[in-house]
């Protein structure tokens, strides 16, 4: 079965997401498609690349994501589609495949990356301005139909990445950042659960508020109270136990993340 | 066919509900899923729970409803699966199922529950604060796929159920609240068709406000005018045509609704 | 492979569309359903019409489009089912198929549309308040089973058309308006690429600010520049690289545009 799933920063307004769906399914009616998300805020390439990274590894192998957070459409910027551990991306070439990438080239992967180019594969008189619909969502679907990576032009070997922010060590922990805030308020930062030496005597610092101990859930703290945990991404996550922790710290994306060891 | 909905809390912000399709169709692509909301007021229980009991009898015989809006995951509340009424409930032992359940019992049928424990038919290592995807979702395939119910876990005969308001009874009428507010702002009581003696002598009074008698529709009145309907749903329900009676009375969950009925 | 596309204005907060999925998996489980969109203002039937009109050329041949923006509904106002131009539209007959219909005729089509009265292809006890689910959905369903049209009901030679604002002639170029703001804040205004002379001398007024010259795309100009593109629909479109017009100009739906031509 094929599988192709969407990220956009359309939202549900203007049937812009509907819209490819119906390219696609005008391509080949029996491919499912998965909305991921097309609330990404307006051009933010770097939220769609995380929510990317968070998402693919639930979907099949195989699966085509189709990304489109594309402030530079209809400029020079290339579309790309690449094969990047065991599935696929296919958006515009500004660094949303970069969690993927860096993913499967961590995991001694070679990514295969190729321009989108062959006209055959787009939709006749592509627009300048709605590469998803008339560039990106035919290519997924012709890839899936069994045209060569190859065939839709030629290889990228420099695909754009993001600088996406990595913690520090610092002399006694590390210094991370928010990298992303949920419906819930909560606060996942780019400390991954394998950065910490110990969960225990962890103390982490942020917007001058200290937590002392990461738990394995909001509900082994009352009602209201400031925990950390390891989130069900593996990120250590700032909370509030049925509350929203970014509305009680003031505090969203880049914001920083302190973690300290205490002496065990 | 096999079919899986969804309610839950996780708005189209951070790509949850996606991910949920993408374990599903992981494990059986051939599953059609639908959302019936995702807005579901972050945490009310409640409104999940009326909300199920709205949607299901529109689905058909079989199908598998996953529902997370889940405030006590990661505790030692138990997650469930369901048979109710011919269909079939997942989801935590919070409440969420009351209205199937009590819908089932008042039709004679013994709900069959279970508790979700065997690890088999969970993602390998459940997080603590996700398990619809981990736990939930799973086990809606794997049921579907045919495995029995009391393979998952042990029998639970002493489900979380809400304790739902029901209307009162007056010396002169019927005391009941406002159960559900859409997104046009009509105001659902609990208060069914069945519960009025009859439409046409019922005084409807909310906020002070007297409504005679129950309509057919929005359309019979004037525009802006205040009126009672028998909604969809067989609730009776306070409307203005073509405008907002949330907004004009300034109404919500919760509000009073009292019925009496005039001489003949 | 049968299509279903749903375009409504209930929002996900209620459930509604799910619902109507619920009805239609029902009586045909390998139905593709499609959302376009949700998010129409309330009962606001140009912008749906509009929608219906931008989305229907990128599906399928015999796709079935349910609109349902409806605030007739339980009135005298007629349901229909309608073949316009290879696709089919079922909804009130408020005209909300203008769009569909005018481009229909255009083409030198004859559309044949029929009224929804025959009972066994509705919901048994149809509701006043909720045909989307009662009559709308099921009708789409039978009539992708193989129903013919003249088996719902009578024909309809007389259905409710909008007057949508057209273009005018001026002496020296055209005045139109805008009639949809997108997500963007991009601002498509009722002229299409055909009706310019020339893109190249073209000078357009908006809220006093004069922009000179249609670009190809977005990213021809300077960051928070405000200039006029063909949009992907072919629309004359005022926007904002990488930001909003409508905000920038505190434009929105009906705003006047008008264009006149530079000597070459």
């Amino acid at each position: 079965m094929k599988v192709i799933t969407l990220i956009t920063d359309f939202t549900d307004l203007d049937g812009y997401a509907g819209i490819i769906k119906g390219v696609i399914l005008g391509i080949d009616s029996t491919i499912r498609i998965v909305d991921i998300s097309h609330s990404i805020p307006a051009q933010d390439v770097s939220q769609a690349a995380w929510m990317l990274g968070r998402s693919a590894p639930y979907f099949p192998p195989g699966t085509v994501h189709v990304s489109v957070v594309d402030p530079g459409v209809g400029t020079s910027r290339r579309g790309i589609i690449a094969q990047l551990g065991g599935q696929v991306f296919v958006g515009p070439d500004n660094g949303l495949l970069t969690v993927l990438y860096q993913r499967a080239v961590a995991q001694g992967e070679a990514p295969r990356i190729f321009e989108l180019q062959n006209n055959r594969y787009k939709l006749p008189s592509p627009s300048f301005s709605f590469h998803g619909r008339d560039v990106f969502a035919p290519a997924a679907v012709h890839f899936l139909a069994g045209v060569p990576m190859d065939e839709f032009g030629k290889v990228v070997s420099d695909p754009v990445l993001l600088h996406l922010p990595k913690p520090l060590r610092t002399e006694n922990g590390l210094q991370g950042e928010v990298i992303h805030v949920d419906a819930f308020g909560n606060l996942a930062a780019n400390i991954n659960a394998h950065d910490l030496e110990s969960s225990a005597n962890a103390r982490i610092i942020i917007k001058n508020m200290e937590i002392i101990g990461v738990k394995n859930t909001f509900g082994d703290s009352l009602q209201g109270e400031l925990l950390a945990i390891i989130d069900s991404f593996g990120h250590l996550s700032i909370c509030v136990t049925n509350g929203s922790a970014a509305e009680k710290l003031g505090a969203g994306v880049g914001e920083a993340v302190r973690v300290t060891f205490l002496p065990v």
